[in-house]
């Protein structure tokens, strides 16, 4: 089912050429899903503000209902707000380890409160407010925190855009969810009432990482 | 701060060359979040089982939080079956008019229930036992609605790899979560505790797409 190309036949033969693991030429996205594992030890090589700011414009681009981008991310390359979430991620070593770590959440409230940054500039006045309308009836009908969950699942289409896109781009990742939530947003003023998506360790790894077991695709689908 | 490559250039120039949307070469992660837009009518081609099962299987890559891998997945290729949840989805037109629905849900109940396909068979017994243990305590101890709302942030990562994997292997997209979901569960057989994620038409586009209107990076991002 898989097509055997370069990528994909390392994989299943477990044969890495340099080249495919450090690749200059960006993989596609099927071999970065293929090749991408949960790397938790970093090569000792920052990563720059413009790498990163590309791999978050980029992550940008996914789509989201009424366009509300409700994600937002702090990024932490600081080597003692690295130390200080360690400690409130259960002292795990990838986030000081790697070069840098981008904390994402969901922040529903801020993204209500300028519906007019997310409303295409396109539009006609009178559309661009007939579409905020609709906007704040359905996600200001729901409680807070309904409204923050449906943030939050939201933000997690682009957490799947950054994992993919950083290794298509050659760079490795571990995604945690294992933190403690409270505390993360208080370090880095978060405001109370967002959630933290997850802390995303990101640099080149210094190990081929794990590679988890998963379904066939016939224990999860079905055709009719 | 995007690299001047072929698709990105094209994007910004508004050319785009035939090649380059309906590629047979898969596209990188980044030009497929640059091209991809939501489509809402398609060419009248078919999409085989094995090209969609390929996509799942490359989906199925996704990470998860403690690998439980709740997302599922019903392909609708049915006339009449996509009829009928054209109905529950407001009367969206890509619903019939894409050769292929695909109707993504999280089951956690499902999940934890076998949580032994989940846990890598490498590991010794008793390492798959006290990791089966560690998820039960974790999910088990959360109410019935939270877990499931866990569940469904986790499938919305594969969702953003299903989205971005299509793009890269010349498939057009409209991810929607316009739908009634107790008739979308009822007409699908998916079980009332579970929470659908989206229903996500798939084909080869007959129009462009509109191109949503992004936050840029600054607003979204800080930097530390």
């Amino acid at each position: 089912m898989i097509r055997s190309d370069r990528v994909a036949t390392a994989l299943l033969t477990g044969e890495f050429a340099a080249d495919v693991t450090g690749a200059a030429t960006p993989l596609s996205a099927a071999d970065a899903a293929l090749t991408r594992r949960s790397v938790r030890a970093y090569r000792d090589e920052p990563v720059t503000e413009a790498e990163i700011a590309r791999l978050l414009t980029l992550t940008g681009r996914a789509p989201s209902a009424f366009n509300v981008q409700p994600w937002r991310f702090v990024v932490v390359r600081d080597v003692d707000t690295k130390a200080a979430l360690r400690e409130v991620a259960y002292g795990q070593k990838q986030v000081t380890e790697a070069p840098a770590l981008i904390v994402m959440y969901a922040d529903i409230e801020d993204a209500l409160a300028h519906l007019d940054e997310v409303v295409h500039p396109g539009l006609p006045a009178e559309k661009r407010e007939a579409t905020m309308a609709v906007v704040r009836n359905n996600l200001g009908a729901m409680p807070p925190e309904a409204r923050a969950q449906w943030a939050n699942a939201q933000a997690n289409i682009a957490l799947g855009y950054l994992l993919l896109i950083a290794r298509s781009e050659g760079f490795d990742t571990s995604p945690m969810l294992g933190f403690d939530a409270t505390r993360v947003k208080a370090l880095l003023d978060i405001p109370s009432h967002a959630t933290v998506t997850a802390m995303v360790a990101l640099g080149r790894g210094a190990e081929e990482g794990f590679v988890s077991h998963r379904h066939d695709v016939a224990r999860v689908a079905t055709f009719r």
